[in-house]
């Protein structure tokens, strides 16, 4: 049985991306594939319970290290027991998110070193890295304002953090032009459908699946 | 003020670890010097609620390489929240267990990279390595009886797990063969003033200090 292919969504708030899994998990199932959708953090249960000690507290209570490595250690226990197994019973999986978000948050957003985090990455991740990672990509003020719309909250803290999330923005940018054999830029500011049919063409021009 | 001294001691089961650290302290303490003791895994709020997830549930819940970075990132919330600011303020720190018991159990205990161990263990303590490591060194035989009567228990479980304590034995060994200028090797074998008084010999001939 031929191994799956792995798909990475990734992006800033409010690119799509879930919404964006979703539509192409139904695609690839109607050409009858079989897919698995998972997210990090999370998507064990092990990372899951590392997840709890991440969302939970103090905004300040874990260091960008301590973050980064609790990160790690989530992603290690997602790839060795939910990732690779699908794969390599020849599902195809599908993650909102993955080590392209840890380099862009923590080290484009917040400063971390990109050394350090390319050595956790390559030790949690071993040799599971996506064979397609598709970064939606959107203007922040737009991206922002559709995750507040969609929260119903009011605007003000996106507002102020729109430094990071350009610089989140640009870093993500940066990986894209650094692997482009993995990673394809998505316009994620037209409408869904718009977007949906781009993400059906570039799975299909890379993969080889005619959806 | 001149930073204070970081001591950490190490060894297997029933070696004696928290007996020692809790008698130098008294003498450092006696020396006026001001002691703050702690231990591994834990020793901050972060590391504690790390520890718990590390403590708690099924054996095989973590995968090694999970486990070890865990560790390092309750390490580096230790390192940084509770053991730098204790040396930058001139108190002498003595922790039971560090870096090492991750090298040792984690590497020559269950064969885990020692790249990556090396790896994690920069990310995670940075510059603020030990001044000086006491391994407290004894038969696993007779560490673990001693462990067993401790805890009131029957020692089947010990006998049975005799060849990973004889490899962590020979992992500690291997550290302090290559670290000789910060490692010490303590024979725990003895009674228990006969070791304090090792060690506090060991103490005033590396960190100058009459005690």
């Amino acid at each position: 049985m031929a191994r799956g292919r792995f798909i990475t969504l990734e992006g800033g708030e409010g690119a799509g991306k879930s919404t964006q899994i979703r539509l192409l998990a139904e695609a690839l199932r109607a050409a009858g594939i079989e897919v698995v959708t998972t997210r990090e953090p999370g998507g064990s249960p092990g990372a899951e319970a590392v997840r709890d000690l991440l969302v939970n507290g103090e905004p300040g209570r874990w260091l960008p290290v301590s973050e980064a490595m609790l990160l790690s250690a989530a992603r290690h226990d997602h790839v060795m027991r939910t990732i690779r197994p699908a794969l390599d019973v020849g599902q195809w999986v599908l993650c909102d998110r993955f080590a392209d978000s840890t380099m862009a948050y923590q080290g484009y957003g917040h400063g971390l070193d990109h050394g350090v985090l390319t050595a956790l990455r390559d030790i949690a991740v071993g040799d599971t890295s996506p064979d397609l990672t598709l970064i939606l990509d959107i203007d922040p003020a737009k991206g922002l304002a559709r995750a507040a719309a969609r929260r119903g909250g009011e605007d003000r803290y996106e507002r102020m953090q729109v430094t990071f999330h350009e610089r989140l923005r640009e870093g993500y940018q940066a990986i894209a032009k650094a692997e482009p054999l993995r990673c394809v830029m998505v316009d994620a500011s037209a409408e869904i459908d718009r977007i949906q049919a781009d993400i059906r063409a570039i799975v299909t021009d890379r993969l080889g699946v005619a959806l």
